[in-house]
């Protein structure tokens, strides 16, 4: 043989290798998924509704997925990032405001003493939310919130909070959209406190971002139009709410919805009660080793009643620790 | 020459100017707009923002494009098509309200007295309102809209309303989406009064449609989970209302957007105020032969304001009567 064909069979070969780790690409596009019954509902889902000419196709301008955000997407625990953005943002604002070092709840939170922080309740963190969500325009919130994303840490990885998404779950969005759903966040926290990262992190544009909100204020400042933040809930899109918000953003009813705790029981029952075939899913966290364990009793997205349904109607859970292979990207 | 190759000839000049044809439709995509400065700054702006490589280039994902609807993409005379529905309604729903036989506003309508109706004002008006568009579930308020749409006549030309849109700017639509953009209906309008048709007339699913909208909750119903549509104003999505609304669902600025009265004013403004490139338009009604011609004193659709500023900054007027060769389809 001349070392040309020789050459010629490797080329050959690595062009077959190419093919083969291309298609199984193709067929295996969940590969953070552990193989089981799990993995296997959603496959079993997607097809059946996509498969044209089959009894329960549905056509793509209906295949609307919604996911929820903290603990369904992103990591929730020691408590929701957005809260621990609000303290960062109090830190960050103090030099501005000498008056917080004796004015409660700031003086404690400067102090580090998160516990007399919250043991003023929902009044400390109403004047929290007030100081650091509202009373700029929607531009000046977007900034601080890139800002705070591009450089805050979590308390316990080390980790940008935008890598503490969950690697399985970015691979299912991209599986469903690569299958025609369009897919949505629908999240109690705040829409605009998403929305700057949602497109980069999780391929989910602003447009398809839901959430709680405050209400806003057209203005024109030296004659420039302006939206100011006012100090006054417009929305709050958990637990019932979330069907509301569905159906105002939306105008449809998802035929997949994907949760994580009671928050999210009624989006999922609202996904359920509608014809044809439905997917229902419950991320439970099972994993105290690589991310954390807690459902029925905790203070953070607790899972109670929702799981209870989920067990009684076989709406499809996640084993966080047996069905997937790793946690997250890094 | 043989018959046979006279036939071939007459086919082939066939497949020529069919092929003619297919170009003229591609290079000519606004066939109802009259060659004039109106269409060619249109033209020129979706040349200059979908060119690669050009300065005022803009990516698909910042392609978005906002719309008016009364006025604007249907007609408004001799007034708002919902205030129609409203009063087909009511006659509709008169016999299982006996009581409205006596009961103003209800009695003057039912007897068609329409002067004695609008004598009542706001008060009469949220009465109406509060007997057609609150109470029932979103479902079954979507029924209602549908069949009224599907069977309701314009007074004056006797056409259902969904034809009583403009030919050229659903022609406008379809070039804005051929060319990347995101379409968004952003009406003062009900929201869930145009989600119904909004696909096929328009081409606009029901997630890109802005509009007010009243409160709604979400219930169990013998275990059946609905929305219940209450008697309470949500949003009222006009004047300053409009980029509020932008903001709420779609959560960046448009790059286009197109209106026709007072209550579009803001929304022009505030997509002016943008960086890069911006297109703003307002359809004038100058053609009262074949449609309505009204603009500063109209107690609908009034245009005044708006027109004085774009006249100032030289955004795009469209003077109907000169610019559109048809108005609509039929």
């Amino acid at each position: 043989m001349r070392p040309n064909s020789k050459l010629s069979i490797i080329a050959l070969v690595a062009v077959a290798l190419a093919c083969t780790v291309a298609i199984a690409g193709a067929q295996n596009p969940l590969p953070s998924w552990n193989d089981g019954p799990t993995k296997k509902a959603i496959m079993a889902f997607v097809y059946d509704v996509t498969r044209e000419g089959s009894l329960s196709y549905v056509k793509p301008a209906e295949r609307i997925a919604t996911f929820d955000n903290d603990g369904t997407l992103w990591a929730e625990q020691p408590m929701y990032f957005q809260f621990l953005f609000m303290l960062d943002r109090i830190k960050a604002l103090a030099p501005q405001h000498p008056e917080w070092k004796t004015q409660e709840p700031f003086a404690s939170l400067l102090k580090g003493d998160m516990k007399a922080v919250l043991a003023g309740g929902e009044k400390a963190l109403g004047q929290l939310m007030m100081a650091t969500h509202v009373g700029m325009t929607s531009e000046e919130f977007e900034k601080s919130v890139s800002d705070w994303v591009a450089t805050a840490r979590h308390p316990k990885t080390g980790r940008l909070f935008t890598e503490m998404v969950y690697q399985p779950m970015l691979e299912l969005l991209a599986f469903l959209r690569e299958n025609g759903f369009k897919t949505f966040i629908v999240s109690g926290g705040g829409i605009e406190f998403m929305r700057p990262w949602s497109q980069r992190v999780y391929g989910i544009p602003p447009e398809q971002v839901i959430g709680s909100s405050v209400k806003t204020k057209f203005d024109l400042r030296d004659g420039k139009p302006v939206l100011v933040r006012l100090p006054e809930i417009n929305f709050v899109d958990d637990g019932p709410g979330k069907p509301v918000g569905i159906q105002m953003h939306i105008g449809r009813r998802p035929i997949a919805a994907f949760g994580n705790s009671d928050g999210d029981h009624q989006m999922l029952q609202w996904t359920a009660a509608g014809e044809g075939p439905r997917f229902m899913l419950l991320v439970h966290h099972t994993d105290a080793d690589r991310e954390w364990a807690y459902d029925r009793q905790s203070p953070i997205g607790r899972l109670d009643k929702a799981l209870d349904e989920a067990l009684r109607r076989g709406w499809t859970i996640v084993d966080m620790k047996k069905d997937w292979k790793r946690v997250f990207p890094f």
